[in-house]
């Protein structure tokens, strides 16, 4: 898959754009005027494989509790900020990494060049957010709440900080319908060169949310077009993360540790599939390696599929078979076969790790 | 968006292909040799709202079973067979609606056309059902085990079926990673104009073979590909129907009742989203018209998302709005809004059943 062709921005140690890894982010829901609190959910979610925290500095308190977050963390922190551009300037004096914030909601150009300046003199790259929710009335007026009119709201930021000769810019048009969304990012995609960060927004709770977000994720990074996203899910922020991980796993665009396939529970089954997937994913918790590992239950597609994996089981009749690469390494009866299979991923495991 | 232009066929009332809406499908895990464990479970996946249920028919005890089966169920049934056509002519006798099997496997060009006579006497269509685990040895030795052998696969079995006179056909390309399906899918679509069955096969379980199989059939179905889809997944098969719908409904191409939409929780929130969500949930249960319902809990873009939806409510300090088409129809103080945003879900609904 061909990706779009976009500058490349930098959010601390995270590069976003021109080929970079497409990154994960989320939010934090704790109140960011208790530090120690934002700390432990921005800490959590890194741990979780959150590679980009975003959050909302509603006000100056909240400003002043973002050198101790950042003191006290080391995941690329974006400040959310909206109408007040003082509190970006804040953020920015703080060391934040990244700013959300749409310049034609502050103001005057004056406020812009200022801002411009100051995060162009620090190396700090601003997202624009377009949200259908809440674009100038003018545009509404004109073209409806449409992706035509989430566009020419884009353009109209992106040209204010152009104009104030800013170009770190990242750009996310979220809508919460996957049609209007998918419309607002192939279009955008073909006007600017600037990385777009992907989302839906309000998707609503899992599972539907999650079935929204990876719908409307997967078909816009499947198109080749999009650098950084995050799945908004109403509810659990580090199920945001793990969703968005498996989205670019499912992409072939990441691979963050074991993928594990097992065929879907049918009346041609020989095992307890499920039983067994979940006790091999708990006994293998700690490999890292990217390898594939197949748990199948069919001796009609099992074989073949296990074969495919870089480590898979058949179950049969009272047994099962053990294959690396193709190639049957073990068979154990029905008690054994779980362990079989676990060393043999452990081996497999080893052999990344000297690569 | 268009969708790929194909032929209709009809699997009992429930048409497939030609712009026929998307159908959801789904299988049964109970022993079909037991015709009352069976059956319970076609009726609770047609209570979920699964369209078309596919049996497992392994063995001649199972084909006596069908005439039980089909008498005591209402939603359309496909017999899956894997090697023995005798069996495929026993569930066209019993009164099946589809049959899914390989011609490829089932021996001469006599059997093929003697069951191709039956299945056409009898108006039953046959799925053809190509999983990169079982392809044809000549063709992994070719081509591997990749989408263009998956292509060939398909294009092997059709023409034995249309070497019989047999063109009621639906063909699935079923593969356990997204980028060879996706490529499988749209490779053939490119050659025939049959119905195509799409799914992601061995997803694992969810959240990831939820992710999995959203991203996979999410991007097939973007394209305008795919006429019946089925939602893989290890575990609870009721899942898999509400996740084929959420994705159905992501796309905008099928209405199954109210969607929720709500923000994602964030620092910005004015109320507990989540519950509130749920609670509405339950209270509309019954509720069947396809209506949109924002739950909002952000100032920002609350009102303007919850403008778009048919029905929504935006939570402000201490109370929320409720609005119908953009217009305000309800102010109440926050321990009376949910009742106030159900009154008006009620208000639409209502008007929906008169229109």
């Amino acid at each position: 898959m061909t990706r779009n062709d976009t500058i490349r921005v930098e959010v601390g140690n995270v590069p976003i754009g021109a080929g970079a890894p497409v990154s994960v982010q989320s939010m934090t829901t704790a109140d960011t005027r208790d530090p120690r609190a934002t700390a432990a959910q921005v800490n959590e979610l890194a741990a979780a494989g959150c590679e980009i925290v975003r959050l909302a500095v509603p006000d100056q308190e909240a400003a002043d509790a973002l050198p101790a977050i950042l003191a006290a963390t080391e995941v690329p922190l974006v400040a959310d900020i909206h109408f007040d551009y003082r509190l970006a300037l804040a953020a920015l004096e703080a060391g934040i990494h990244k700013l959300r914030i749409n310049p034609g909601n502050i103001g005057s150009e004056v406020r812009v060049a200022e801002l411009a300046a100051a995060a162009k003199s620090r190396g700090v790259p601003i997202r624009i957010g377009v949200n259908a929710g809440s674009l100038p009335k003018s545009l509404v007026d004109s073209y409806g709440r449409t992706s035509r009119a989430m566009v020419e709201a884009a353009l109209w930021h992106i040209g204010l900080l152009e104009k104030a000769g800013f170009d770190q810019i990242v750009v996310s048009m979220k809508a919460s319908d996957v049609a209007r969304t998918v419309e607002a990012y192939t279009m955008l995609a073909e006007r600017v060169r600037y990385p777009l960060h992907v989302g839906v927004t309000e998707a609503g709770p899992p599972p539907e949310g999650l079935v929204k977000s990876s719908v409307g994720i997967g078909i816009i990074l499947g198109q080749g077009i999009g650098d950084t996203i995050r799945v908004s899910l109403t509810g659990d922020h580090v199920a945001e993360v793990s969703a968005g991980r498996q989205i670019l796993e499912a992409l072939g665009l990441r691979r963050f540790g074991p993928t594990i396939v097992s065929c879907p529970t049918c009346a041609r089954r020989r095992a307890d599939i499920v039983r067994i997937a979940d006790e091999v994913r708990s006994r293998i918790a700690g490999v890292t390696a990217p390898i594939t590992i197949a748990v199948m239950g069919c001796e009609v597609n099992g074989p073949g599929e296990a074969a495919d994996a870089d480590v898979g089981l058949a179950c049969g009749n009272g047994c099962g078979l053990v294959f690396r690469h193709g190639r049957i390494v073990r068979k154990a009866d029905t008690a054994h076969m779980v362990e079989a299979l676990v060393e043999a991923v452990l081996e497999e495991a080893g052999s990344h790790q000297v690569d």
